[in-house]
């Protein structure tokens, strides 16, 4: 199998839920798994001076109006947060422990954290409400609080931060394939361009 | 016919160039015409706190990866200026002067514009290179110089500048049709999914 399509995301990006939506499905038949590696945007936006989407006078407006018209098109539930942006740090260290323990449900974890998120408008800020979300999936509630507390846990989100960092990650989605990058949602045709021609 | 699709744009933007190259082309066939709008697209970033993509640390070189091989896809030659960005007066207002007299020249003339600028990595923010533009679209190069000169051409562009800011552009490419905004050469397929359904 090729090198892995890296998905690199942060639970308080609502473009990366309609990106995550489709990722998956779009890699399929092309021989390759998508690796989900949720990052704190926060420390890539230091780095470049950018602020979160909504922070922005009339481009917030607009991204606000996008975000529902985008939810529509692919048929997707849609209510936006009253608390935007939040603190996602809680999703991303639970993630990672799931994650090592079973690929396919660190995914369906984090794909129902942005349906909580994006569809219910609800926070998930609280370690309580990402145990909740994992509860769903097997997990027992304090083993999923304990481990967002746990050093271990807590230094690989930052670790994988750094890391997505200094592969030059500035925005939310952003993918890597072959070391070829590509920033938004809107970007999906051109990752498909690249794994169908095995590079330009 | 229905009400135009507006496209608004600031030729230092070389995603403008990307949308420009198409738009005309999709827009064909929904019995609409395109108007296009050259804009000062700093005045827009001054109420947003944006800044030139190329300012931004990492996110700058992405940009200019990702413009070359934008150009390689839609096969349209490309050279990274070396002045960039650049002011963007001098075109916007022989644009004006010339749309005046004939539209379909002023599209032209735009579009020799954008290759000079991107196609050749030419500077063209001198009323002298604007005009050496113009000239091979038959107009005469004093006639170009003194219009971009005069008081009311000048403030023909401040006027479709605030105009737009205030219909809510704040990138470009910007396209608004029948109220609806779009941003990003990336949204072509979304601005013809609103002419085929005329609406959502």
């Amino acid at each position: 199998m090729s090198d892995p399509v890296e998905f690199y995301f942060d639970f308080s990006s609502p473009y990366a839920y309609f990106a995550a939506h489709k990722i998956d499905e779009m890699v399929e038949g092309f021989g390759r798994e998508v690796v989900w590696k949720p990052m704190m945007l926060g420390a890539a936006l230091k780095e470049t001076g950018g602020l979160p989407l909504t922070q922005y006078p009339i481009k917030g407006d607009y991204c606000r109006s996008d975000w529902a018209r985008l939810a529509r098109f692919q048929e997707l539930p849609w209510s936006m947060p009253a608390n935007f942006p939040i603190a996602t740090l809680a999703a991303a260290r639970a993630f990672y422990w799931i994650d090592d323990q079973d690929l396919a449900k660190a995914k369906a974890f984090a794909w129902d954290c942005f349906l909580k998120f994006y569809g219910e408008g609800e926070d998930i800020s609280s370690p309580k409400s990402v145990a909740a979300i994992a509860v769903k999936h097997g997990l027992a509630e304090d083993d999923v609080i304990s481990a967002i507390a746990d050093d271990t846990v807590k230094q690989r989100v930052k670790d994988e931060t750094t890391a997505a960092v200094a592969k030059g990650v500035f925005g939310s989605p952003f993918i890597i394939v072959d070391g070829e990058q590509f920033w938004g949602a809107d970007r999906l045709w051109m990752v498909k361009r690249w794994l169908r021609a095995g590079g330009w």
